[in-house]
């Protein structure tokens, strides 16, 4: 058994709960926190719910630690921290500072002899792979990545932070004519406005002036105002009831040609339609942990991301039953 | 500059050719034939023809030996022989008999402390890949394999070998309402008749039973008696005008469940439409020798699959740069 610890119980450590319970080869040692552990209930029986201090020794308990911190403050922090204790996994996603934590995790984890897997889940994560791939394989194409539909939380907060919004929940959603242009290869150049439209869901506060939320929407710099935004005004029941969930999903395209002249053109396409981004994170999150645990085991140390992670790895079948039947 | 070799100058080797052209830090340093080598002019200026019985002495000429002859009897005989003098790439594809290809290729490469990279190319290749991925991510689900719309080599020389015919080209075809149902993520159980069609265009002789012909394609045990198939019967013309390519394409799709109650479902799909398969399959190729160069120059040695090789090691890029660019 993989014994598996998590830090941080929020929307991404209930998704890693979730796909522990569906990997019989692992379990969830115990759940961490930096709030306090008696107001944290969690699903998983007999699982103890433990101070963040308490990690400074729990080292022979837990096998892999997953972060599941937000990537703005907590993971600079945490992952280079435990990865000098534990091989730990998480799911870093600012792009441009993913060298500098890089280099901070392989520093840690090298120095203990861990496995520190970074920036795991599915962008970057699987979308990252699928580039990659696709990139290897045709070298000479065009890449395209589109997300949506689904729920951007960065953009659902930045809409609450407006006064008079009580809620919001911001969708985006690939522009179709956009999709069918790049997968017939014809390699259009493709602007921000024509790529991806924003739809927001918004609860106001009574009296609110809702022509203003409006406008102040959006022209938000950054966030809206390079995109065509549509604005609904809902009730809280509706809200409730109608955007509850948090799907995601998208696509990465690659398309490129081969031959002596270049004549045949290809088209690779990777597309994920999720009901639930958290608990798809977490899934890709479990599986990076069993290969964290797997390379650690075969002495290997420092920071990995998924290019660095052959795919047997994160299987618990062995290799002769994969090439038996999955190859 | 990595030194390529190819063995067998058909249409998949041809489609390495090619391949090589687009990766800067590839050359073609030699294509060896067991045919007459004066007969064979291949299109890379410079590049000698040999008689394959010279690579019992071009070690030190050559980093990684292509071998792009067939499954049924060329490979099984080839690869282990060449893997015990050269880092190998094959495309073996007879599903059933991977395990003893790979134990002969593994003892073959491991004894002369080779790379031997087997079962590359689509599918065995990036499907396997994102089979396996995808059954990672989502241990509790489904998976779906869909080929087509492209020709089936294989059914087109079954359907030549009846009397009376001069050439057939044969399409598999997924049928859509099966691609629909499975991406809906209901989970359809699909019977091989439901999720295929076959069409063959065929040349008759003159004079030749036509109906006896569409009779005899249509009840072919194992070929087309399990499929709904469409004959029809065109010119000479018609067939080099319409036919004288070889697509195909198709995707895998693994639709799965995660949450506490798994209560959110998820459909993660892979799909490739291409216009050459001897070309991508070439182009999947030639991105695995960079990497069975690469992991024999850190050491390594023995019979790989897609599965045990880290993506990183496709890209003629820095870890940095991926990681900056791709991830």
């Amino acid at each position: 058994m993989i014994r598996i610890g998590i830090l941080g119980y929020g929307n991404l450590g209930k998704g890693v709960e979730s796909a522990i319970r569906q990997n019989p080869d692992m379990e969830l040692a115990a759940v961490f926190t930096r709030r306090n552990p008696e107001n944290i209930k969690v699903r998983t029986e007999g699982t103890k719910v433990l101070g963040a201090e308490e990690l400074e020794r729990m080292q022979d308990a837990i096998d892999v630690l997953i972060l599941c911190g937000g990537s703005a403050t907590d993971l600079p922090v945490q992952t280079p921290r435990y990865a000098a204790m534990y091989n730990v996994v998480d799911s870093f996603d600012t792009h441009a500072k993913i060298p500098e934590h890089f280099a901070a995790v392989d520093s840690a984890a090298k120095g203990a002899g861990k496995v520190g897997v970074i920036s795991c889940g599915w962008d970057p994560g699987m979308f990252s792979l699928n580039r990659l791939y696709a990139n290897c394989v045709l070298p000479q194409g065009h890449d395209y990545t589109f997300w949506g539909k689904g729920v951007s939380q960065g953009h659902s907060d930045a809409v609450r932070r407006i006064e008079g919004v009580k809620d919001c929940r911001q969708y985006t959603i690939p522009v179709p004519e956009a999709l069918d242009a790049v997968r017939s290869g014809s390699n259009p150049e493709l602007s921000t406005r024509q790529k991806h439209t924003r739809e927001c869901f918004v609860v106001a506060e009574e009296g609110a002036d809702l022509q203003r939320i409006e406008e102040e929407i959006k022209t938000m710099p950054n966030y809206f105002a390079d995109y065509d935004t549509t604005v609904h005004f809902i009730t809280e029941e509706e809200m409730k009831r109608d955007h509850s969930g948090l799907p995601h999903g998208g696509c990465v395209i690659r398309t490129g040609n081969t031959g002596w002249e270049q004549e045949n053109s290809h088209v690779i396409e990777y597309s994920l339609k999720l009901d639930s981004n958290p608990e798809f994170t977490g899934s890709v999150i479990a599986a990076y942990a069993r290969a964290a645990y797997r390379m650690n085991q075969e002495g290997m140390s420092g920071a990995k991301t998924v290019f660095d992670i052959a795919p047997a790895y994160l299987s618990a079948e062995s290799g002769d039953y994969l090439r038996a039947h999955l190859l």
